[in-house]
Order: structure tokens, then C-alpha cells, then sequence
């Protein structure tokens, strides 16, 4: 899949050339910067790019550069004769031109020019079309079509009455869409003329200098009238350009714009040995770790990060390579698919500027505002979504917090002192001092802060913690996995004995069948209440919850537990109650029984796996579900626990101390609630509507029918949950990967592949089984155009898309992890 | 203080006419709108209201309205004879116009009208000058100075070539100052004209229905040309308007505009009970409370919400009151005064626009990408800026999270981890089992995971969550505040015979001069040292950190803390090293001596005590310290662990595990990062420039000199650290507080002042002695124009400004407090 990135080049410097209007003399100021860099630095190649024209003006516009502009080369990248706006010329000429097209023609034009730049700093001129948001031939705003390569803009301003309001609204539109404005341009006319009425240059050059903008605004003396008589106008430009050269404001704008080049490449390049010094990374032993391990970004654009290019790659090339003189150096920049959905938020991509509409439109009608007694639309109107989102007609409350982590302590408060109050076992009144623990599962993981850290067994992440205790019993359980094309539910060798052998299924499907494995279900009841009755009754242990991440334990391994077993877990506390407490459980079916039942779908949830709720594959409704990371689709920090009202009315009372004392200052914060809204509204129409998304589930549900089913989401024992099991990964893939020697196993699920490589040195976090092939992925980018960029978890190497990903980049990454292993 | 607020009333439909550029047709949009509107209502009153007019135009226009428009009356505001830019005219009249009076004069003329509209809705067009970001005559932009009455917006889009860029970019300018679009005229011309080549209409149609945007767009007939014979010309216009009266287009629009504003206000009615139903609040005891005490917000601006007026003030005037017919409905929204800075957060005032610019660039250059390992320039840069700001030399590494718990969850693990290793008393080794505990003083708090409050001591916020236990000692000590205008250390009684009786002092500085109190601080160091040993080495405890917020411990019940007791505190515990552990401590004098010391400054940092580090008034830098809050200005969460080399460098080691496995998903996320950037530049600006500040620095100094005294920020030991100690609230508004007999005490530095009422029937967290209080600052909204909404801790009201608000807001908060007390 040829994808196109970010452009940055050591040797051109490339600019971008937009309007705040149409007809603001975007050509001319091209023409006098042509000039004005031939006379600076001789010898320098100058180009001039008009990637699309419509009308017979390209002809008019080169002849314009070559005979104002002498040795300067220009080209038109697409030529349509109707002289309309593009959207309506390619309409017009039946020739649909997409926008992948243009952008890597232009890319492509950009390092042919580089290649024949190696002696010294060359310049590209790339000049748009009509206004800023002028659209583009296949109707997406121009530039959006050309952020993709985030060249630097020099915006031409409107010297028009109006032309202040136009200039500024033009810049606002490129500043958020990522661009850097370096400069501003903008025609002023004499004495004689309306300039000193409209004042737009006055007033533009302090507007964009205050407020930290720092953006330098040139006021050029506007180009003569043009004239009835060709050859007349042509000698009065002539003699226009002539004079401009050796305007000092017109020097200043070249020379400031190389140093803004320069500036750029510097900051780049200056981040890993500035972060290397300041930054104390997350999850991160710094000991042996020089700047070298540290991937620059400069930017990211859909499931694209654009890194800085390791030096061996993009400073020169080799010298012991003769031909590559004649070959262009590579970018600065190397596009690296974000494999690991950066920390599993990723959800709509990088750079997604419906997100970031949302954002600013909820931090100027709102910033944030105090959340305690206080309503906004944004939260209130997201929790009603999710209620909707998930189906869970338990869940009536929102809760909201910062983080999956937070998210996860709340549950964790609410759980416990539900429990606690029902039972009578309130804090401070239990004079034994014996704390109330929590059940759940091996290998699970719910954040970084200390008491939920308290949930996970002992292990790598807590041991050196020095207040971590684990606070619970950890069941083992089976696991899900593909190996040589079948997917294989293994028991532990010592759980052998009570939970039978296993099953073995061609349908990943035919693992989410829970009501047709009844024996196994039979043998898993028999098992969780024996091994409870022994925690309980023989060891005295007294349990306030359960918690459980839904199919997949995340941070813990990339573990894919048997759903049956985790839906059998649930389905026995609830029905053994009396197993926990003495206390009588309520008969109301929405109520808790037993134990609150808590899901972490921090990482499950929202679509991860393909579905609006994990806790739907179990057929399971829980008490309390945390949500994060996808909730905001990916922008910024937010998350929700969700409660039922059950839980709810436990701290009901007329102490305000029996109320649930949390809240962090952001709560439920406009931008994040914002953001969230609007992110649930894009993912509900792709699970309705995406195209790709249609393509993935034919795909899985080849060889067997993709039926309605009952609605899993309503169920509260074990209902089938068979129907939509799918991922964006390919079946045919998966299972080709699966049938290889040095991979123990694979799954795919939703938009996550995991590779359990096989480790002949042993297993576990610290493994670097799977260092060779991250590697490799990443240098992918030097011969491939592309990489990718991933994370590991011990020997497991996994892929994470957003849920906007693409079938044609994936089976790039596909062809990318075939090849590297 | 007049203050004007946004603009919402039952009985008024106001909607303000923005162009997406000039001479787009706003005024013939306004007359045919007009028109509608009378013949689409009987007898309901239309109004159009143009707010600048500059040059002969208004007469031409008012003409213009008065003959095509019947009965419908037309004012102008302020008039400027010069026939250019308002900003130009107003310079060029010598007639300076503040953007207040204009929203003023505005408001005053809507709520005229709605005061003569009570039996039926009526409609009041408010036509805009230019283009969208056109400038006012104080030089604003239009679209900003009108910000704060957020009357909704009918965009008339450009039907010119170019004019769909031009109109989504006055589009996006709107929306990212946060007002609703509801709806886009645009002209378009028939057959034979050129609509049909640029396809306008056709484009923008579609664009602002799809992604979510669902704005209706209408295309209305182009006008007839202008005329040159007059009466010609307004015959043909005549014929035009009547023309239109009956085209569906057009009545749709009036009926469109109706039901948003009916929607709207829905919306914001309906917050309370949806809330009510939906959201489980932070720190909030839900029985009892009803959907009454929730306040719906409808948007935020500076320092004040927008906020539903309660249904007593806001539906009807109260029937026994006759007068009232004559006076108009107040409107359905209150301006309240933010006294809480939302929670402590508001630095730069809500709806901040060059926050927001800078959140949405960052979301479109970056979106979230991943931390580990790499490296972004916001990121990096923003833990350069604050190593600046802090100016603490100890400080040289930043840890990222989400918000002030996590950072001292962060803090917290860093301070013990690094005790831990030094000392040889690694987790694991230590068999007895025994806890590293930490040492604070009492009434601290550092947030709501169970990790940071076991950090503080038993009480009412932590009591009754399960999995809490206090791990550490907490000292008493001396507290400040004001009592008849004298400020007073105050020593509790249980510690008079070691501390002494405390200082009475006329000045705060003198409070804060360490260096002259001698005395006191060998009286603090020998009682200080005392404990320590009955703590160590009588009772066998182990100490890892000090933990301390300097200056005032928020949450806990804003305690102003003795600043010479916490500075001798740090001081005692680095000069006897021996005490906590035999290890010999590091002689280079940034490392760590005696205990990490970590400052929780999520509260008291980054300018909200008046400096940027708030352990710059004990002339202390600690060796970690916490950032949140106000490192974003207010707008989103984000907070920083900054931690000396020493700390950083426990953690190397060739074992993955010894690292601080610690990260949450958007560790780092650009916009936060980019938003904490432009924040402490525009805090920086005020700092030396802001005009308030420096009256505010000149009030508190007025009796000594202000001189530059020592740097303070740089001293390792008890530097002098008496000047810059001020506050924005009125030195002698807190000297006559301080005298009143329902005071008991009163203090105020930096935004903050916080009132101790005389709680008679006994003091602590529950009480409610402050309720009356907050309940009549709230009302002053119905007399006053504006009220103020306060929390209360205890019998503590606090009041806090963000930095920038102003002398004259200030004031208005003070006088409403003596009012109300």
C-alpha cells in the first residue's frame, strides 16, 4: 500500500502557498518569491508546483512564472480544462481525481526535486487553489486534502475590505488543522490607493504578532492594475517585479522562512537528546537507554505517526553506495503505523479534526466548569449515550473521572462499600480489623495507582511498589488461542483435573457459544464454587467484589480468557449468594447478588472488540463498568464508571461522610465529555455503516450464517453471544500465521492481533523474544515507504487498529509482519 | 460592577446575522427575514438592531428596513460617519468604544425588548458589521467581542468564487468561539447566472449536514443588480421581497430558527432532572437532594457561568406584584461569578480563546500519540518551560499523569522507592513486614485514590472507604490568619509550651520573614526534633518521605500553615540524616538528605498563591513536587511529577522491574501539554506586565518597600522570602473582615481569600454555617445583574479569583460578600 507522509526534506525546503481568499494574488507572490530566491542564492534550484488547475489559466499561470521568473521550473500536477472551482471541473470531466492521488503525486514531486538537491538548499513553491478551504477535486476541503504532508504555509492575506476578517478566519482554519503558518503576505497599496482605508495590513501585522502568534505579517506593494493592453501589462509587471526584488520586505520573507525550516528541523531533531534529558518515561528503565531510543514525532496523521528517520537512514546515505548520489535522501520524516493504537486509545485516528471541533467548541462555550451541583450538556448528554451505548439495563449512573486507573478506584470504592453496607460490615464497626478482599483473575491488570494496583495479584508491575499488597484471590482459567487453524480453548495443566481438557473449535465463534458447551459450563460451576467455598469457609477470607476485565486481560499478557469461564464466574456468585453473606439479597433482578460484579473495559470496551460492550460476549451484565482510553475516541484523557442504581442507593444516607468522596478538579471536564459525544456518534456509524467494517464481518462469518441472533446485551445468565465475532485483522491471515513454527499461538479479536511468539529462553514480561521483530518492523520505513511501530508484552507482540483503519493499510501491516518474522 | 451575561428569554427570539464575509448580503437577508417574520406571526413584534454602523450606510439601511420591512422597528447603536472599518472610524472620530459598552448597550436594548414582548414570542435580528472576524472599534473581532451574549448565529454565506472556503471558514471561526451556528442563508442565482459554475450552495448544503454538523443550509434568489436609476432600483427590490415572502425557503428558515431556540431552551431546562436522574456527583451526599439544587450550565465565560435563573426568578413574575408587568421577565440565565475557579482550577478565565486555539492545534497536529519511548515537542517542551517557571535547581526530570492524585501517587512512589533503595531496604528483603510510612501534617489532603490518602490522617473524607488506612504521622503546627486587622501565628493550645504563644504582626510579610524569626524557629527545630525521635525511635516507626503542601492545605479546610514551621520542618529532617537511617547520605547538595521531600503543589502552584512555586515562600526546594490544576490554565486535565536527578537516578538499575512502572494511557497527550505551554506564557505576561497585578503588588506593599530582595527561589535553607507576598483581593476589604464579630479569622495571598465564619453550634467539615451565606451570594443574580457561586468547607467560605480577573470584578465580589454577611 503506498502511503504518503509528512514531507521534510534537509536539502528542499518546500512551502505552501494558500489563500485567504480567492483572487488575493496568490500567483503573483509566488512570482516575486521565485525571484527573490534566484537572486539570493545563486545556482539554487527554485521550482514552482500547482498541483491542480482548472481552466486554461494554467497555461496563462506558467507562462506567468517562466517569463517573470527566468530558471524557474514549474509544474501543474493535474490539468482540468473547465474553468471552475475543482469539485465541479473534475465533476464536469467525468474524471474522479481522489485525494490519495494528488497528495502522492505531490509527494512524489517534492522528492524528485530533494534527489537533485544534495549541493545545497533548493526551494519548492507549492501554490493552492481558490481560498483555504476551497474543495478539492474529489470535494474534501483542499486543505484537508493536503495535510497529509503538513508542508509550512505562507498564507497570502486579503487586502479586500473584509479582507481582515477573511485573513484571520483562513488562519484559524489551517492552525486547526495542524498547519504552521510561518508567515503572512498581503498586498498594501500607496498613498493613493484603499489600503489606507481598509488598514488591513496595519492591523493584520499586530494581530499576528500579539498573543504568543509570533507569526511575522509582510506588507508588499499591491501589483500594478492590469492593463487593456496585453503587451502594456505585461511591461508594467515586468517593471513591478523588477522593483520587487530588492524590497527588503520581501527578502525578509525568504530568509525568515529558511529559518523557519531550519528552526523546524532542529526541533525535531533536538527532541531525543531534550527528552532523553528531562523526561522521566512511563513503564520505562531508563538505566543503558541513550537518546537513540527515543522515536521523535513531529506529527501524526490518521494511523500515522511521522518520526524522524533513524541518522542512518536519513542524514546521508551510505558511503559505500555509489549510486545513491543519484538517488534522493531519504525524508527526515518516516511514517510508522501506530501499532499499539498509542496505549490502546486510538479509535479514530490521529489528527481527527471532527474530534478537535468538538474540543474547541466545548472550550469556548465552556472551558471547563465546576462539575460538584453543577449540569452542562456534555456530560450529561454522554452518560445518557453510554447508558445507550453499552445496553446494559443495569447501569442508570455516571460517575466520572480522569483515567482508566481512576475509573477503576471509584468502581473499586463503589463495590466495596456496597457490599460492606448490605452486609453490615461497615468500616470502623469491623473491630477485627480484617479487610474485605476481591476476587477476580490471574494475569488481570487495572491501573497504575495504588489501590487498584492492590487488585492484582503480586507480580512484576506491584512487587517493587512499596505500599502494594494484593488484596484478593486470583482464580486461574482457561485461555483462547489459534494454532495451525484451529482455535483451542487450553486449560492450565494443573487445573486439568476439574476443568476437562479443553475444546477445539474452526470457528472462533464456536468458543462465544456458551449454551451449546454445557459440560465444560458444568465442570467450570463445580470448580469456582469449590475453590470459593475454601477461600471462604476454611481460610475465613471475606470478598467485597468481583473485578474482572471482560475476554481480554489486557496489561497482564494480552490474555484471551475462555468466556465461558469468566461468564460462569459471574453466574455462580450471583447465584450462590448466601456463600458470601448471611445478609438476604434483594429480589430485584437489576439489583446485585451475591457480590458486586465489576468489568474493567478500560481496553474491552467501546468497540476495541469489535462491540459496543465486551461484557455482551459473556452475556453478562455487570453492577459497575469503567470506561476509558475509546471513550474520547482517542484525543484526550476521560473516563466514567458506570453504576447501577442499586449501588447507587448504598451510599444514600443522611451523613454527607457515607457519600462516595471522590472527585478529581476536571471532572467531567466539556472538551473530554465533548469529545466523547461526538466520538460515539462516529463509531455508531461505523458500526452501522462502515464500509470496511461490513467487509470484516463477511469475512469472519464465511462458513456459517451472520444471523441476528437473540440480543445478547439483555441477557442476564448465559445467553448465546455467538453472533459478531469478527476482527479487522483477516481470518485467512490469522490463520496462516498460526500454523508457524516460531509462533505459539494467535487471536484476533475486534481490531487487536496478538502474536505469542515462541521463546526458547524463556518466558514472561521481561522476555525479548519479540525485540528482533519490533525492529524490523520498524525499518520497514527506509525500503518500504512505511513502518510499523508496535509494543510488546513479554513474548507477545500484538497490532492494535483504530476502528477508522483501512483494509488496504492493514494488509500492508499484514505483508509487513509476514515478512519481518 | 455592570456586568452582562449571555442572552436566553422565553419571550424574545434574538439571533445575530453574521457574514461569512463582506457584502454578502446580510442587510437584504435581515429585511427578507424580517418580512417573514411579520407575516408569519400576527401582531408579534420584529425588531432589527444594528450595533455599529460606520459611514452613511445606516441611514441607507435603517431606510432600507423601514420602507421594504413594515412595521418593523429599527434602532442603531452607535453610529461612526466614517465610511470604513469600525476600529478606523472610531480612531478616526477620536471616540474610543470599549467592547463592554457595546454588550451592554446591546443587552439593555434586548432586554427592552423582551420586556415588551410577554404575550407572544418576538424576534429581534441583530445584524453584525462585515465579515465574521471583522474588527470592532476597540480593534477586537467582531465575533469576540459579541462572545459574551452567545445569542445564536445565522450565518449568510459568501455566494461569490472562493465563498465556500470563505464560508466554512467564518463557520469554523464561530464555532471555535463557541456559539451555535443554527443556520446558513445563502444566495444563489438561477439558471443564468454564475451559482451554477461556483455550485455554492449545492456544496455548502451538503457539507454542513454531514459528520454531525446537521446545519440546515437554504439558498435564497439572488437579489436583481443593483439599478442605477433609484426608483428603478427599489422597485425591482420591492418586487424581490415580495417575491420571497412566499417561497418555502424562506418560512422554513424562521421556523427552523424558532425551534432551536425553543430547543435551547429545553435543553438547559431539562439539565436538572436529567442530571438528577443520570449522574452520580463527585463528593456529593445524593439523598435528600432534589433536581433544585443542581445548576444548569449553559456556558461559561471569563469568570462566569452562565447558569438557568431558578424558576422563581425566571418563569413569572410573582402574581401579588402588579409592577411587574411592566418590568421585564428576567432572563432565563444568571451570570454567577466562578468563586470556586472551579474547583480550584481557572487561571485564564473560561472559554479562553488562545487556550482553546492552541488545544485544537494540538489535536490536529498530534492527536494523542504514544509517550513511551517517544517524544513530541509540546511534551518536552512544556517540562522545560515548568523547570524554568519552578526555578527549583533540584528539579530536572518531569513524570507525566492525568491529574493532582495521580501526581502525588506518582510522588509517592518516587519518595519511598528512592528511601527505600538508598537505605538497603528494598521491598521483599525486609521480612518483618514492617510499612515505610511517610510523615505530613494534619488536615493535609493529596487526592482520592486510596494510595494518596493514605497519606493523610484519619478523618471525614477517608473514614469510611474500605481499603484506606493512614501510613505515616502528621504533625500540628501553627497556623496564620487575620483577626482585627492584625495578622496572628497561632499555636494550638495542646502545643503553647513547646511553641510558644505564637507573633502578632500588621504586615504578611512579616509573617513570612524567616530570617528574623529566630526564636520561633529554634523553638519549631527542637520540638520538631523531639517527635521525630519519640516517633523512630521510641515507637520504631520508619519513615520514607515528607509530604507537604506549602503554605495553605486546600481540601483539608484551608489551613494557612505557619510557613517558618514547615521550612524549619525540611530543614530539621535534611540536617539530621542519622535519624532516619544509618546510610550516609550524598554530599553533592542536590541530592536528597534525611527524607525525599515531596511538595504537593497542585493546589498552591503555578501562580495561585501570587508566584509560580508556592515552596518559594518557605524558601525550600523540595526535592519532588507536584503539578495540576492551574498548569493548564484551567482548560483540561493534565498534571506533572517533577523530581530532582537523585530521585531519578534510584531507579536505574539493569532489572526492568526496579523502574517506576507508573504510566497512564494519554500520559503526556499534546493538547494538555500545548495548552500547559500557552498558559504559563500568558501567566508569565502577567506576572510582568498584567496592570492589575501590579496595582494589587503596590496595595499589599503599601507600607513597606517593595524592594527585589534576595532571590528566594534559589535558597537551599530559610532565605528571606517576605516580598512579593499579595493578594487580588483589597488589602483593606480583608482588614474590615477581619473585624467583624461573625468572622473568627480571615486570610487572603494570591487569588485566594478564605473567611472562617464563627460556627457556633461547632466547627468541622459538616457544618453548615457557611450555607446561608452562599445561598444569598447566589441570589444577589436576581438584584444585582450577576451573583456569586462559592463552596465551603466547614465553616470555611473561600473565594477565588482566576489570574485574570479583574480589580473591577473583584470589587463587585467584595461588596456582594458584605452585603450578604
Amino acid at each position: 500500500m503506498p502511503y504518503v507522509g509528512a514531507f521534510l526534506h534537509p536539502s528542499l525546503h518546500a512551502l505552501q502557498i494558500y489563500g485567504a481568499n480567492t483572487n488575493v494574488g496568490k500567483t503573483i507572490a509566488s512570482t516575486v518569491l521565485c525571484r527573490a530566491l534566484r537572486s539570493r542564492r545563486k545556482g539554487a534550484a527554485v521550482r514552482y508546483v500547482k498541483p491542480v488547475s482548472t481552466g486554461p489559466d494554467w497555461e496563462a499561470d506558467d507562462g506567468h512564472i517562466t517569463r517573470h521568473a527566468k530558471g524557474v521550473e514549474s509544474t501543474c500536477l493535474f490539468q482540468f480544462d473547465e474553468p471552475v472551482s475543482p469539485h465541479l471541473a473534475a465533476r464536469a470531466a467525468g474524471r474522479p481525481l481522489p485525494d490519495a492521488t494528488i497528495v502522492q503525486s505531490l509527494h512524489a514531486c517534492l522528492h524528485s526535486h530533494a534527489s537533485r538537491s544534495l549541493s545545497q538548499l533548493s526551494h519548492t513553491l507549492v501554490e493552492t487553489a481558490g481560498a483555504t478551504l476551497s474543495p478539492a477535486p474529489s470535494g474534501s476541503l483542499q486543505a484537508d486534502l493536503y495535510r497529509p504532508l503538513r508542508l509550512p504555509v505562507l498564507l497570502v492575506g486579503d487586502p479586500k475590505l473584509g479582507g481582515i476578517g477573511a485573513t484571520i478566519s483562513a488562519y484559524e482554519s489551517l492552525r486547526i488543522r495542524g498547519y504552521d503558518v510561518d508567515g503572512v503576505v498581503v498586498f498594501r497599496e500607496g498613498d493613493a490607493h484603499a489600503d489606507r482605508r481598509y488598514g488591513n495590513y496595519e492591523y493584520l501585522r499586530e494581530w499576528f504578532w500579539k498573543e504568543g502568534r509570533r507569526v511575522p505579517v509582510w506588507g508588499w506593494e499591491m501589483p500594478p492594475e492590469r492593463h487593456v493592453d496585453e503587451k502594456q501589462d505585461e511591461k508594467n509587471l515586468s517593471g513591478y517585479y523588477g522593483g520587487m526584488e530588492n524590497v527588503e520586505e520581501v527578502r525578509n520573507v525568504m530568509g525568515r522562512m529558511e529559518e523557519r525550516h531550519d528552526e523546524r528541523i532542529k526541533e525535531v531533531q533536538s527532541l531525543p537528546q531534550r527528552a532523553h534529558e528531562r523526561v522521566w518515561y512511563p513503564f520505562t528503565q531508563h538505566q543503558g537507554r541513550t537518546e537513540k531510543d527515543i522515536m521523535a514525532i513531529d506529527s501524526a496523521h490518521g494511523d500515522f505517526f511521522q518520526t524522524l528517520s533513524p541518522p542512518s537512514t536519513s542524514h546521508s546515505a551510505p558511503e559505500s553506495n555509489k549510486a545513491s548520489e543519484s538517488s534522493a535522501p531519504p525524508s527526515l520524516l518516516s511514517p510508522l503505523f501506530d501499532a499499539s493504537a498509542s496505549w490502546w486509545t486510538q479509535g479514530l485516528g490521529h489528527s481527527n479534526p471532527s474530534l478537535a471541533m468538538a474540543a474547541a467548541h466545548a472550550a469556548t462555550r465552556y472551558g471547563h466548569v465546576m462539575f460538584a451541583s453543577g449540569a452542562h450538556e456534555p456530560a450529561v448528554g454522554l452518560i445518557e449515550d453510554v447508558i445507550q451505548t453499552l445496553g446494559n439495563e443495569r447501569l442508570t449512573r455516571g460517575f466520572y473521572s480522569d483515567d482508566g486507573s481512576t475509573a477503576m478506584e471509584v468502581a473499586l470504592k463503589m463495590g466495596l462499600s456496597a457490599w460492606e453496607r448490605r452486609t453490615g460490615i461497615a468500616r470502623g464497626t469491623d473491630k477485627e480489623g480484617e479487610e474485605t478482599l476481591i476476587l477476580g483473575l490471574t494475569g488481570s491488570y487495572h491501573g497504575d495507582t495504588i489501590g487498584v494496583m492492590d487488585c492484582s495479584e503480586p507480580g512484576v508491575y506491584n512487587e517493587k511498589v512499596s505500599w502494594y499488597r494484593g488484596r484478593g484471590f486470583w482464580f486461574d482459567y482457561p485461555t483462547v488461542g489459534m494454532k495451525d487453524g484451529k482455535w483451542r480453548v487450553e486449560v492450565p495443566d494443573s487445573l486439568k483435573a476439574e476443568l476437562g481438557e479443553g475444546m477445539v473449535a474452526d470457528e472462533l465463534a464456536g468458543v462465544f457459544d456458551l449454551e451449546a458447551r454445557q459440560d465444560d459450563r458444568k465442570r467450570y460451576e463445580a470448580f469456582i464454587l469449590e475453590t470459593l467455598k475454601t477461600e471462604i469457609q476454611e481460610k475465613g477470607k471475606r470478598f467485597g467484589a468481583l473485578i474482572m476485565e471482560p475476554v481480554i486481560l489486557g496489561a497482564g499478557g494480552m490474555f484471551f480468557a475462555d468466556p465461558l469461564f469468566q461468564a460462569t464466574l459471574v453466574h455462580t456468585i450471583r447465584s450462590n449468594p448466601s456463600l458470601f453473606s448471611d445478609h438476604t439479597n434483594p429480589s430485584d433482578p437489576r439489583d446485585w447478588r451475591g457480590l458486586p460484579i465489576i468489568f474493567d473495559e478500560v481496553f474491552t470496551g467501546i468497540y476495541r472488540l469489535g462491540r459496543p460492550s465486551a461484557a455482551s460476549f459473556l452475556g453478562v451484565t455487570p453492577d459497575i463498568s469503567a470506561h476509558a482510553k475509546l471513550l474520547t475516541g482517542g484525543l484526550l484523557p476521560l473516563s466514567l464508571t458506570m453504576a447501577s442504581e442499586s449501588i447507587f442507593n448504598a451510599f444514600l444516607s443522611a451523613e454527607k461522610s457515607e457519600a462516595l468522596l471522590h472527585g478529581h478538579s476536571y471532572t467531567a471536564h466539556p472538551m473530554g465529555c465533548e469529545v466523547g459525544r461526538e466520538s460515539l456518534r462516529k463509531l455508531g456509524e461505523l458500526e452501522r455503516e462502515g464500509e470496511d467494517w461490513g467487509a470484516w464481518k463477511r469475512d469472519w462469518a464465511a462458513d456459517r450464517e451472520v444471523g441476528q441472533g437473540e440480543d445478547s446485551r439483555s441477557g442476564q445468565g448465559l445467553a448465546s453471544t455467538s453472533t459478531d465475532v469478527w476482527s479487522c485483522w483477516s481470518k485467512q491471515f490469522v490463520g496462516r500465521l498460526s500454523g508457524r513454527d516460531d509462533v505459539e499461538r494467535v487471536w484476533a479479536l475486534g481490531s487487536v492481533l496478538a502474536v505469542t511468539l515462541v521463546d526458547r529462553a524463556g518466558s514472561g514480561y521481561t522476555s525479548t523474544a519479540t525485540a528482533g521483530l519490533q525492529r524490523k518492523l520498524m525499518a520497514e520505513a527506509a525500503t518500504y515507504g512505511w513502518g510499523v511501530h508496535s509494543r510488546v508484552l513479554g513474548n507477545v507482540i500484538y497490532f492494535m487498529a483504530s476502528q477508522t483503519s483501512t483494509s488496504e493499510v492493514l494488509a500492508g501491516v499484514e505483508t509487513m509482519i509476514w515478512r519481518s518474522l
